[in-house]
């Protein structure tokens, strides 16, 4: 009997299947130090007990970010392991705060199969959703990805395309964050005088900072997030495909583009949910990442008067600075786009 | 006084000689955090801590490993500063859990002297043995390397070596591990369903997946093991040297191996015993490790039913994949072999 | 409004002015593991909580230097943005004892401004005091840093150079070191024989390991003390910039220097006091740092028989090893220095 995993191929997956991933994980403090030191990651309420604690917070809770990745992480050799490519997330929200000491575990839905046109491929809809070990749910989405099939031959194991919300709404907002004493944030320790207020939509925000990405710390990262996508860490391999260089992991891409963006958005403590992303183009080792961010629209939540949710668009390129706001060219991308991501971030009030 | 240490060279060193070794070392809960970012395991049990409450034990452990390391890491500068190689490992045994906030220190004896007949050279086995703050033995294994002579001309410290079992038996293994209850072991997030009576002797397992070393991995791996070994972090030196390159420390490719066999293994939850060892050829930074293993044996414990111990050995290559488990060519090691090792892991019946 | 931080220039500032800096950061034991991951550190106190129990601490403190270097990056983004160089240290005293969870913040002062007379930059001095969450000082120190001006034009806003003490005395050394227990200090398990009184005025130390640098190692560093100085993390300026290069951040440097010193000084447990330190040149990615101390001076403590202090010359190099000391040519540096270090640490008596 095979005793290794082979991964799911196109025809493997079924409508509804449930698939609960392997490794659950105990998040401890080291998380938020070694998160700290491959992001450069700013934001007060994570890098401090007291003040998150001054605010309502038991503790500093852990990166949002990091609870992502290591869901995202689980889900990567029962779904993605034969797959050509992440084309997008959908209706992710961060549902319960995650604490040091904290376990996260994962489990997945097919909610949507279609197969390509040349019966190569296909796309796999997954709805997965992270647990912390009280059984609390802590986060939920949404990705879509294309899958080998491993015979071209055999038939498509379903059609179906899920109806996916091109935003979220205030509504989903907040549930992982508690309630904020906006009187107890201080903002010269969060650095920057600028609160939910006094943002307006369709402001554009230069993160001015650039960060260039070694293969060392990316291939650290997403080991951290026990993340066994092949394409991040086999030269062998890699160097002789399409590429000829290990791809950086889009999380980490995602994680650099949030640290940046603390230049501009200090008080921007909790990524609330992630509307859409794409990953325009690949990121490699030695590329620098700069990032801009748009505010798209501005919303008070349904019965608290503590925190407001900005929605960003939050644009990273690489190899190009973003004072002029690098974005669309035309039908397509500028060509140093490498990531286009439209998510909400709560701020005190 | 000469306040720097110079290592102890061939001649230095006396048969029954016992050395307790400096900087003892608390491995926190950040070491496995490292450790998962630097190698990517995936086993369940040191990954979570319900997970590994659920079956017996009071806590998620330091990975068996860590423990191994930072042993072996205080030793060097007392027994292998001056060596030339580190030739073999045997009768290495986990003796007792090691759980964070736990405090290692490590007692080495000499136990064989032979002088090599060039006598510039000399071969020094040792008994190395960690122990825990409160005295406990953790660990206990022989090794035997190639050190330096100061002085061609002084006489032979000893001509003794010592007899050492091919390999331990099923009473040697497990002290280490708890009583596991096997019922409350989830194979599914474990990732694998394959218990220790699915596994028959002579079964080979090709681990699939390539890791690529970098520099700054190995050398941030090999510094928190306090590990001081010159060749592993001194270009200048190096780069005037035999291989013109810094060493990867021989431990981190073990590592490396193991964290890689978990796809075959994923319940293979505890290394018990390390039988011999040989570290075929070097690695450098840039190669893509691969591995495979083969089932040397099977053996029940004695009064034990909740585990069962496999005889593993596991073969590391570099830049070669092990789809056709490459190991031997003739008398000689296949040229992409770079590490041979002979050990036991546990797992539930 | 512009929500980025500009950082301040020269003009900017005012004497006396006092700016609370951003982000308090709780240091959890997570940070000397991975402290020690990139320096390899190996100070018994600091890696070992019953070893630190046995002197008379509660548990092994943070490192001193991790406490440097975490306050020192709190005033990067309001002090030093704008920098064209880090000029000098002085008066730097460790005043109090931090250990895990315990959490950081920053204050700086304004104490002197210098215009230069090209009126394109100026010289600040600022005394930066680190504060513990229940308000003790624990650090507290002075720099210089030669800062450009936004307008040419604009009128000097100050004309005043502080008197700073070109060595501390005795007197200021010891408040973070708790009563230690000379007794119980067990110097085969710190590493070496040699306490306070056996060191003289005048003798040198060759600290005879190298360390070679790596681009992910000094990044990963510099982001965990939250440092966003630009130059050492973004490759497509620095490219186009008068090293063609990312700089290592000089305490990185101070870090190496001090954890390669352990071979010669491992009794030096505690750095009690920096006289002042200049970055002669400057480290990049792929070099070799050497490092030699000589004991400049030695000191009782006012009412303390438990430990002396050592005061030290440590002076690194980069590829050039330290046998012969390297120091001065003449008026100047020899070439291959980089860092004169003037520094105090306390040793078991």
């Amino acid at each position: 009997m095979v005793k290794t995993n082979p991964g799911h191929f196109f025809e493997d997956f079924r409508l509804g299947q449930v698939i609960r991933h392997a490794t659950p994980r105990t998040v401890t403090a080291g998380f938020n130090v070694l998160y700290t030191a491959l992001y450069g990651s700013r934001f007060a309420v994570q890098s401090s007990d007291p003040f998150a604690q001054a605010i309502g917070y038991p503790r500093a809770p852990i990166d949002d970010l990091v609870v992502f990745h290591v869901v995202f992480g689980k889900t990567v050799p029962d779904i993605s392991l034969n797959a050509v490519a992440n084309l997008g997330y959908a209706e992710c929200r961060f549902l319960a705060p995650v604490y040091p000491g904290d376990t996260l575990s994962a489990v997945s839905e097919i909610i949507g199969l279609k197969e390509n046109t040349n019966r190569k491929t296909g796309i796999v809809y997954v709805r997965s959703t992270g647990f912390r070990q009280d059984g609390a749910r802590v986060l939920d989405y949404v990705r879509w990805v294309m899958v080998r099939k491993r015979d071209e031959a055999a038939p498509a194991p379903g059609d179906q395309v899920p109806r996916l919300a091109q935003a979220l709404g205030p509504g989903a907002l907040g549930e992982a964050c508690p309630p904020i004493d906006g009187a107890a944030y201080d903002v010269v320790l969060a650095g920057s005088p600028h609160r939910w207020g006094d943002y307006a939509a369709g402001e554009k925000i230069d993160h001015v900072d650039g960060m260039t990405v070694e293969e060392a710390e990316h291939q650290m990262a997403t080991r951290l997030y026990q993340n066994t996508a092949r394409v991040h860490f086999n030269q062998f391999t890699e160097g002789k495909g399409r590429f000829g260089r290990r791809l950086i992991y889009g999380g980490h891409v995602i994680s650099l583009a949030r640290a940046l963006s603390f230049n501009g958005l200090a008080n921007a403590f909790h990524v609330a949910a992630i509307n859409g992303g794409r990953h325009v183009a690949p990121l490699f080792a030695g590329d620098t990442l700069f990032a801009w961010s748009e505010v798209l629209d501005k919303a008070t939540l349904p019965g608290r008067a503590d925190v407001g949710g900005l929605r960003l668009r939050t644009v990273a390129t690489k190899n190009r600075q973003c004072a002029d706001f690098p974005h669309r060219r035309g039908d397509d991308y500028d060509p140093a786009v490498i990531l286009d991501l439209d998510y909400w971030v709560l701020l005190p009030r």
